[in-house]
């Protein structure tokens, strides 16, 4: 069994991994840090755990009991944790922040998508897991990237479900607010974006074009449904060949001839990607549960790949559907 | 026109109360008191308002200058401000918050809920406007009372619209938790019991019973469905009359035959009830929208009384429907 | 006082005029055409109607009692109706399908989006109402074309209510399905597409780019939440003084300096246009309630442009705000 | 490994019931039969699927190759189909319609509540899985039924997700009218109460009340949400001691001491309950996933009964929480 501790214990990520780990046959959570919920029950936290676990969340952190430390940090605490803390040798991080994601001299994370560097995640020890809107944009990109492809303006429009937004309440996510309500943030200038034209470049070095990218507030929970069009110059019967070939070897995502909608993936760890051709536009659509393929259900495929299991384990989820 | 000033003027009740007075033929909004808001556009804190009007929050109280003060306060506070202040002699006043609605030696307001009290709140200068469930509730069971046929325990079960919770993020109104959710609280002991017997007593001192009230909170954001069940031994045929009897003079409710729903509703000062018979059993369904019937609504309703006005001026408001 | 007669009486849209019309001061609705539902109450079809109003449906047709006729049909029989039929000489004519939207030689209808058109409407005796899809893209994007500034590719994501898809229950609008769910549909290839194109080039004859338009199903009953985006040089003051300039006589469309969202225009007439430049690209958010601005509100804005009444007669609807 | 087969394929608790079984250890769908389907994708009619089976329906109904087989019908149905056709000898029944929950002298199925009838269920061939609502409020009576403590009037509110009405689109699961709506049908009527009554009255004999019990449709897809209050004079420990006495060997039946709320059980096969005392009143909080707990887990449950399988086999099911 995988020694699992977590840190960070009482945001939606933490809960999201506790879920999943808590059914995987593999893996056994050893600890959950929250100082603020120190002696509460998950159950009292997370929603969903009543009768499933008894734990507790600790203020300790016994990091020689583990083989694996998530972080479900907020953005910028784990490099704060890990310049003033030494881990234990050998103990392996998946980072569901953000704060490892760029590459950089004195990096020593990979970045984390199954889809872009399975191999070297493999034989990694410490891991960058990667956004959520990183995610479904970038497995919506990626194919045309390794073909070169991408040789004009991106237009990525994606709507996300409030749980990206975070645990802390706040004018954005009231329920008078966002329930039946539509809005955007941070357009052409999320956080994400970085990490995205990273990956690309590393497949398509010429690259240098925009990727104009419009985030939107969605009225549900859970869930990214992504649009990206491209001008494209190939047929959609090519362009679903190398798609189907990109992913050829990875086991969550599908490229799918019908139209998709956003419950196709919800409550898995699925990404559903479909292709239109209009004209000389290439419409790649793609869905993700933002929680799932997006944070935890991707933490968790980076540690099976870290533990050399089958990268399905424990991520085999029954669809919500509803 | 009636002058208007606005105490509280950043929460939802005052949002709706500006809504509806920004298109009364007879009153004008004169001052929006919130101290936490003060310099701010109206439009900036309150939804929809973009296009209405340009006004500013104030944290000046020209009380001078106003025919009628709206407390649009949290509850307790309205108190405070009349025990620490002396009103302009002739000022009206309608109270939205809690503070006045029982009954007391010293208590100079009358309940406002125009449907019991439409002849004393005419003549009278200061009103203590009526929560929301027990408007919803009262209006299901006040022909009974006034008929004395409430004999028995009454068993309400009411859902309410986020809105009730008020402006301030917190657990219960977080998009993620209260989307698709539903869950009860202060079953049996909601504050607004009290003032619900004084009226049933009122009308029939001989009401001994419970009224067994369990509060929904519903996934919607405005709304208030209510259900009362009591055994009668009367046919529904002449419960019907009765009912229609009771509310022959007012505007504002309507007594159905055809079941109901909440959308019928939405978005306006209507209360509909409906009434069914199931052998010794009576239920009563009653809607309102707790935003208008069950608080700025009535709160403009019983202005429009205190200055005989038409009852229904400036509140025949087109319904939203979806 | 206007008489009016409604023909397709029992669908979305018609319900929504009779909301409007039962509150405006100057026009009364004489019938209500539908013969699936002749001899039904209107509050029987229509939600939220309980208590406005008792009127039947009727199977008969009296256009001579009417001044106005609005034809709420379904697309394909406004015509099917007209070739059939002849009406009275001088009887005015709104149409809310999309019949006669597209000038043609033998088309007697003038298009009726009044901030495009105002005067020649007020002149004129037919109207083709607008599509809500196409009048949300519209208003964001003729003040462009009006300078002359459609020179490259619009890339527009709009998302709207399922009120737009009718009151004809199908899949895509099953509860159980399209709650928390996100889709697109008929992507590049909307039929709203072709009378945005025929009023941008009105104003802008050398406009021969692609509008890349995809629609979304959201998950909502009410509005439109649209984004374009296309190259521009000119910085974003010029082009805020141009977007006032444009709607300087318009009484029902705001351009907001702060970032909008959609329940700001829910049941109200508005239109809110927010702009944001990012580096060469323009982004215009647009937002409207698609049965009111995008329908049934234009409609009555045009009868009120054919009888010269001020524009907004009737029209000053109370926000929803939630 | 069990074989399965499923009739009645197209509704909802057949896609559920499929979802499950794909993750099912010691079970295989060998076939599924839909007539109107046949042909067509399980992925093609049931969200979710895409990516996790390629299996088509069948009008083939090859009973000789399955150990057990779902009815999945509608209501009628399965009656029909047992009167025109003889099953293989052995092979076990599952029946999800409502045609055989009552008891009859020529009725050879078990009522398959497991908390109710579990040891019977395992030595029986065929069983009549419970309907939605009866599991929802039968968990929460039957302790006070066996403890004979039933002796006054049930005053009983539940709310379903729409998800309950099944897969035909209708007046009343149409997203516009239902989003954002509450409603109450069959109130006191409701058809599940027979097999509540029936229940109740094989623990407690002497129960001769009413259960009032009022059906709220819900704004939501999945979940049933239940309240039930009756007189009762025991202390509150005490009633928690005999309901944790009752369930002490269930699964998936937790009795809890904080308030609960819907979406604890989500996508899950769990049952909460939760108790309160007020005065001489008890109330019994009760939340299920109506389609696992209250249709489809239940049956897969029932299946694992008949195979002498732990009972959780294949139902832990990673909670949706959101």
């Amino acid at each position: 069994m995988i020694k699992v501790g977590i840190i960070g214990g009482a945001g939606y990520t933490a809960g999201e991994l506790i879920r999943i780990l808590l059914g995987h046959p593999d893996a056994e959570i050893v600890f959950v840090n929250s100082t603020s919920n120190a002696g509460n029950k998950l159950s009292a936290v997370h929603e969903g755990l009543i009768g499933e676990t008894d734990m507790v969340f600790t203020d300790q952190l016994p990091l020689d009991t583990i083989d694996v430390l998530f972080f479900c940090t907020a953005h910028g605490d784990t490099r704060k944790f890990l310049e003033a803390n030494t881990l234990p040798e050998g103990l392996k991080v998946i980072d569901l922040s953000m704060d490892y994601r760029l590459e950089a001299e004195d990096n020593p994370f990979i970045y984390g998508l199954p889809e872009l560097n399975r191999r070297a995640i493999c034989k990694s020890q410490y891991v960058a897991n990667p956004g959520c809107f990183a995610t479904a944009i970038q497995l919506a990109l990626l194919p045309l990237a390794r073909n070169l492809m991408l040789n004009d303006d991106v237009y990525v429009n994606a709507i996300t479900g409030s749980t990206g937004a975070g645990v802390k309440p706040g004018a954005t996510t009231h329920f008078s607010w966002r329930n039946n309500n539509i809005s955007i943030y941070k357009p052409f200038t999320h956080q994400h974006l970085p990490e995205i034209m990273q990956s690309i470049k590393h497949l398509q070095s010429s690259f240098n074009s925009d990727i104009n990218f419009i985030p939107y507030r969605g009225d549900f929970a859970r869930g990214i449904f992504a649009t990206a069009v491209v001008k494209n110059a190939v047929d959609i019967e090519e362009l679903y060949r190398i798609y189907r070939e990109y992913y050829a070897e990875d086991s969550f995502v599908h490229v799918v001839d019908e139209p998709i909608d956003l419950k196709q993936v919800v409550n898995t760890n699925k990404c559903l990607l479909h292709l239109e051709k209009h004209g000389d536009k290439l419409l790649v659509v793609s869905c993700i549960d933002n929680l799932l393929k997006g944070a935890s259900g991707t933490a968790v495929h980076n540690m099976n790949l870290l533990f050399n299991l089958k990268e399905t384990t424990g991520l085999k989820l029954k669809p919500s559907g509803f």
